[in-house]
């Protein structure tokens, strides 16, 4: 599953209408409440998976003037479920980002676009565009009530059982955010931490509810400077080490599988770490790890950007970085699962591709002199390092 | 089927290995013949639809340092054959639509690469970038000889039968090309003509020979000048006059129909025509027909370059084509069946992608004020006009 899955996934608007057979085995939920359904854990990277959505329609989120305190559909802030306290944990990244993205940038803010579905779940979409520092920099956060296919629930738990379900409620919450400085020398950062959970099938109130994480923070420069490569995994390694001493070798070899852009056989950057589905820790634990996780943004790459921001450039180091932008473009309209699923199933269009760049480049067969220092960063994208 | 689906098929290098159950079927073909497996006629607009080729490797393509009279494999440079009649076409359109965009550009020269496939077919890439008048202008052409999976076949046929052919060795040659201009008030033009034949099962060698056309010439400004899209139009309409009164209105809605970006409820451009397995005329007829099309490309389009190439322009009149460039990006690597087709088959990357524009824009809930000229262009996206 993409990192930003969630950011488009979450973006979705919940006040679906689902176009299937089944919309009488939701009698039980309050006729009102509008469904989004959503597939959480497709089997393969495959992007092309989500033809059981295809026959979707979504209808429009509706606007709102302010961020309610929670977009948990009790209302409550409660601090007792993992859902109430992962809310607080990825709203609470996204005000200490913002706040150092703006304070990095000097001067530009971000506008905010706030959402609410009326049967529960909404989101909070942070823009900064053009401002000194940054090109473009998007902090979204978002809550969705949701039905799965039963297809896609028996996949997500592994195994068939004798039992077949019905759709499946799901609830999830994530923050996903893309940050693209106007400095060449200054690296692009993506991350998102995301929290699923299913509700009990309604023929089977039985069975045991299941959630999960995923998530991941990743690094794409247009040209290497090893110490900012090493700080940014060092600090992605420190957080993996609090919790388990295989979570970094093991997820950042699944970033750098992730991210990956087939037809060009190369990387879309220096990768990081990206997990999903992770289920077979104690929740607690992963809780913890997610908020580690998240925590980690700020000091991973803020140092890079304080020092990156301001170093000279030619016209040529803008146009490689626009190329790399260009890289950006294809990797996540073509492969990544979050959007490609989010523009299939009419989410929040402008939240969706708020990650793709502000500019980008194609030049026809543009390839670097070998041995360059852009030669260097293609080399690394295609043959992802070890970098600590 | 994609107007650029020939630009890519067609670029996709011959030296294929089918890593299938059927290799063995193939074997009164000399055994040193490659083959590429292509899905010529997908039954729905849906870019998702190629699965069967997913498990396809194509070797690389063979460059050539110049380009040879023919790509077909019997060396021959036969007009007696549509297949020859139709190469020799489309080179003569490539050769004709280069020095016309050479001598409006008034410097700037193309760049040609050639490349052929050890089994037969080849193509001619030719690019001119960063010129006085175009940012990127791209004219390939390709013949590709090439094995379609037996479901495609019976596809493309229509209707089952009562006997099962093995898959089907085929011919295709087509002419593609992309014409970005820098002026923003200058508009950008694709077209595309293609023919395909198939030879006779070999398990069925006394079945008829299948055969059709494709192709069309679309228009996309970033600014309206209804005077311009008259003009574009009315060649369009013109040329397919002349063959049957049916053909304009069909294919300009056609084209309408498929050059639309689902996510944005809005068509890339302002159309022109789109019509695709064309066997249900004469053959010779439909030749002529292709062959009208792809002359009219230049008193369509350059007159129009001619009067728009030097209108002076500001920064926002830039801004507003970059957006409009980054909607190509997104119908190309989204929706665009050549190109998602070729991506994932692993055709010639660059032949592919020379389709995308040299730069693009993305800026976030950009809404362009009502009654402007950029919001006039953006209702004619989405509310396709009737020109003429």
């Amino acid at each position: 599953m993409s990192t930003s899955i969630i950011s488009t996934a979450l973006s979705l608007p919940t006040k679906t209408h689902l176009q299937s057979q089944q919309p009488q085995q939701f009698t039980t939920l309050k006729p009102s409440i509008p469904l989004s359904t959503f597939t959480p854990k497709p089997l393969s990277l495959s992007s092309r998976k989500f033809s059981p959505l295809s026959a979707m329609a979504i209808e429009k989120e509706t606007p709102e003037t302010e961020a309610p305190p929670t977009f948990l559909r009790d209302g409550s802030t409660s601090s007792d479920t993992v859902r109430g306290r992962f809310e607080k944990m990825i709203r609470e990244t996204q005000d200490r980002v913002c706040e150092a993205i703006e304070a990095a940038d000097g001067g530009a803010k971000f506008k905010e676009d706030v959402w609410s579905r009326p049967g529960g779940g909404g989101g909070i979409s942070r823009v900064l565009q053009d401002g000194a520092v940054f090109e473009k920099a998007g902090v979204n956060v978002s809550v969705v009530y949701g039905v799965m296919p039963p297809d896609a629930y028996r996949a997500a738990k592994g195994g068939g059982g004798d039992h077949k379900p019905g759709p499946i409620p799901f609830f999830a919450a994530g923050v996903s955010s893309v940050l693209h400085p106007k400095n060449p020398f200054a690296p692009t950062l993506h991350f998102n931490y995301r929290y699923f959970e299913t509700e009990a099938p309604e023929d089977a109130p039985g069975a045991p509810r299941q959630w999960w994480f995923g998530g991941g923070t990743d690094y794409t420069p247009a040209y290497i400077f090893e110490e900012d490569v090493k700080h940014f995994h060092q600090v992605q390694k420190d957080a993996c080490d609090k919790f388990d001493p295989s979570f970094y070798p093991r997820f950042k070899k699944w970033c750098d599988d992730y991210f990956y852009i087939k037809h060009r056989d190369e990387r879309r950057g220096l990768g990081g770490i990206f997990f999903d589905d992770l289920n077979d820790y104690d929740q607690e634990m992963l809780l913890s790890f997610a908020t580690e996780c998240a925590s980690s943004v700020i000091p991973a790459y803020l140092p890079i950007i304080e020092k990156r921001k301001d170093t000279p450039f030619t016209e040529k180091h803008k146009e490689w970085q626009q190329l790399r932008r260009g890289r950006y473009v294809e990797f996540n309209l073509v492969y990544d699962r979050g959007t490609t699923f989010g523009l299939k199933t009419g989410g929040r269009i402008e939240s969706i591709l708020v990650s793709l760049p502000l500019t980008a480049r194609w030049e026809y067969d543009q390839k670097p002199e070998e041995g360059s220092e852009e030669w260097k960063l293609l080399d690394a994208c295609i043959n992802p390092k070890e970098w600590l």
